[in-house]
């Protein structure tokens, strides 16, 4: 486990999606959700090649400036190689079709921020048995269904995150098309936080809506 | 450049392909294609997550048993991970949009084999302006038109060949659509070998198809 890793870092854990980011770039969003209290940044962009999502990469820890950790999806070398260049990238989120977590732990090191993504009690079963330190957090859904992660499995639901995030003792952060209304219920089934894509990166202010999440959370 | 690469191996050089090779599977292929002498293979499976990129690799490198070099494509951190577990992942081979070649050879170090493809002459100026040590080998192509990259460039032809790969002094396998009749004329023109994905894994018997570049290579 990253002795970095302050889980409250999860309370606003924005992802980021090129495509819903649209006329604005991703870095500039991100820098925006930050602004407005995102408190984690997952780069993702399913479609980037390597080099292009390590430039993503480069260019959000830049927009970011050091407001909130910077972690990289699926692609570990993504996050090694920003490092071997000095970029401040703090981690990597991978899923369970990515390398798995004690290879990836391996590869990264102690210092890294893991995270994992976990739908069914199987899975989340397989992560809460993995050696403890290999992963930092759990991404738990999908809550709702949405569109930006077509291969996701059947929503839970809130009654389903509550009893899915009961089955690991690791922080988690519930994901999946989570609405501010949505926020109070998941705070209260045990989540650290959310993760927001859409209801950020597609909003019209995107720091606004940053904002109006955080409101829900501090509640 | 690492030490333990022989331009020698680029001589066969077979890379992979899951949907040509059924109904058998990629390391039954890449073994029957060792048999028959393939000098080299590239695991390349486009479609798959990380994870099976891994075990497949793992499955390819005890198929063919230390008889011939094997590296990954694309992805750098499967040949970390291999390396990691103790596979005998020997390298990696990167394409134009996979991490730049620089990051790639600071993450692997100095013992991986490190290929790249390149198309156009800029692409062969810029591989032959890295540092030296960077890359091992060269892939040029396509020779010809090819379904199994369906994203290649126009294709070089023989006399394209020739002219490409006289732009740089590192060794250099031709890929691309190539037939035995064609295997003559590229080693004339400078190849140290020749890549050959259909011609192997979608033969009726990949170990006759291999023996039958071979020959031809030894002419």
């Amino acid at each position: 486990m990253s002795p970095r890793f302050d889980p409250a870092a999860l309370s606003l854990y924005h992802v980021t999606d090129p495509q819903l980011s649209r006329p604005r770039s991703v870095p500039e969003v991100a820098r925006l959700a930050v602004e407005g209290g995102a408190s984690m940044i997952q780069v993702r962009a399913k479609d980037a090649s390597g080099r292009e999502l390590l430039e993503l990469l480069e260019a959000v820890v830049s927009a970011v400036d050091g407001a909130a950790p910077v972690v990289v999806d699926d692609r570990v070398e993504c996050h090694l190689a920003a490092r071997a260049r000095g970029i401040a990238c703090d981690g990597v989120h991978i899923g369970q079709s990515d390398l798995p977590p004690e290879d990836a732990r391996r590869l990264c090191g102690p210092e890294a921020i893991i995270g994992l993504s976990a739908a069914s009690q199987d899975e989340i079963a397989a992560a809460a048995a993995l050696p403890a330190g290999t992963v930092d957090y759990l991404g738990i859904g999908a809550v709702r269904a949405t569109a930006t992660k077509p291969d996701a499995p059947q929503p839970l639901g809130i009654d389903g995150f509550a009893r899915a995030r009961a089955l690991s003792a690791l922080p988690a952060v519930a994901i999946g098309g989570i609405r501010p209304e949505d926020v109070a219920g998941l705070m209260a089934a045990g989540a650290d936080g959310v993760a927001v894509v859409s209801g950020i990166c597609a909003a019209a202010d995107p720091r606004l809506a940053a904002q109006t999440y955080r409101r829900e959370i501090q509640r």
